[in-house]
């Protein structure tokens, strides 16, 4: 049986997303960012990181863990032989794209966000900085996917770990007229029209109320 | 033919000791970074986010690019069968310490030599939320390594993604009394005692001041 830790944010939909494409069945472990769950000792002996995602299977008794995002997609694409070419140019294409997002787009949006919304003072030096970088970070993404359905040929790895980020990403430039990302917004449009990725923030967003109530 | 488009930094430096680590033949194609050199269309072609490290394997007379450094491991572990097992919980375990590094180490650290060294402002706030997520980061490597040689299992692509960054670290850490990271400490003199990682930081260093003179 397969567990996953996670909660309603962009890198916890990843998985959730995945595991809805494969088709597979899982228990969503909920972890409560809001009053500390992923700090507790029993989730530090998943992930040491102390932070969500992270994904547990069971296989003949003795559990596995895989944390961060990024391994828990390949892990899975590797166990259903989907989303993730098994050799070849397409293979490592994809794995570029993925790691783009996980070094470039989480971390960059991530501190945008937080000195954006959440930072105790407004400090204009680090808004611009992290403002500036990820709109050129997603217009690496939107250049990409001029003339292109998906990042890295069919749908794999690559759309799924970006589609929480740039969907926020974009809802956040609303009204920012330096943003003109038009094949962006069409892919969003595009992946988040697939009935898994419908039913993966469905299933987060109940599951976050049966939690919270 | 192996392309290894690089410049001398902790990301720059990983592909340069796995491929010496793999015995593999491979040109080292130095970008300087404070020329521009990652942001000419020929290299755009070949890295969009215009960032260093990039590889291109020709074959057959096909160029193929690989890009993040994440990926370029990857791809050079599955092409040579070193440094990242094929299947199975150690398989995994690599990936996640792998995703750890481009997820958190690199950008958080990256962040905070920013702020610490060259941003042109001092900013207090951003400083020290860097320095403490570093420390935290740093803290869950010493830990993980209490007991053990490496990251996960042996010798992996974990342990390389990891070393010039950790080093980075750990010598501007030098006189924070915070930093009590000993089993960190003793792991960068395991891998950094590598023959492949000494030909590394000096084939690089030579590469650097034969381009820059
Ligand atoms: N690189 C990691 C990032 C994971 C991450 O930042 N998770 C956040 C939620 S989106 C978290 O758990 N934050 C809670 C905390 O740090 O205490 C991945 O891709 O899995
Ligand atoms: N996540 C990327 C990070 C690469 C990166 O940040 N490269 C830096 C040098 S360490 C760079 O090329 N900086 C130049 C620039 O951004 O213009 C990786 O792991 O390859």
């Amino acid at each position: 049986m397969i567990d996953l830790y996670t909660w309603q944010t962009p890198n916890g939909e990843k998985p959730v997303v995945m595991l809805e494409e494969c088709g597979l069945d899982y228990r969503l472990q909920m972890i409560d960012l809001s009053s500390g769950e992923q700090k507790t000792p029993e989730f530090l002996a998943i992930n040491p990181n102390g932070k969500i995602p992270a994904l547990v299977e069971t296989i003949g008794g003795v559990p596995h863990a895989v944390f961060e995002s990024g391994a828990i997609l390949v892990y899975l694409a590797e166990k259903t032989g989907k989303f993730l070419p098994a050799s070849g140019p397409a293979r490592y294409d994809t794995l570029s794209w993925t790691f783009f997002q996980v070094g470039g787009i989480g971390p960059m949006l991530g501190q945008w966000h937080h000195f954006d919304a959440a930072a105790p003072e407004k400090i204009p030096y680090a808004i611009e900085r992290y403002r500036k970088e990820s709109l050129r970070l997603l217009g690496v993404l939107d250049d990409r996917l001029k003339g292109r359905d998906f990042l890295a040929g069919d749908y794999s790895i690559a759309d799924i770990i970006h589609f929480g980020w740039v969907r926020a990403g974009l809802s956040g430039l609303k009204n920012d007229s330096a943003a003109e990302l038009t094949s962006l917004a069409a892919w969003v449009e595009r992946v988040g029209s697939r009935p898994a990725a419908k039913r993966a923030i469905e299933k987060l967003d109940q599951a976050k109320r049966a939690k919270t109530g």
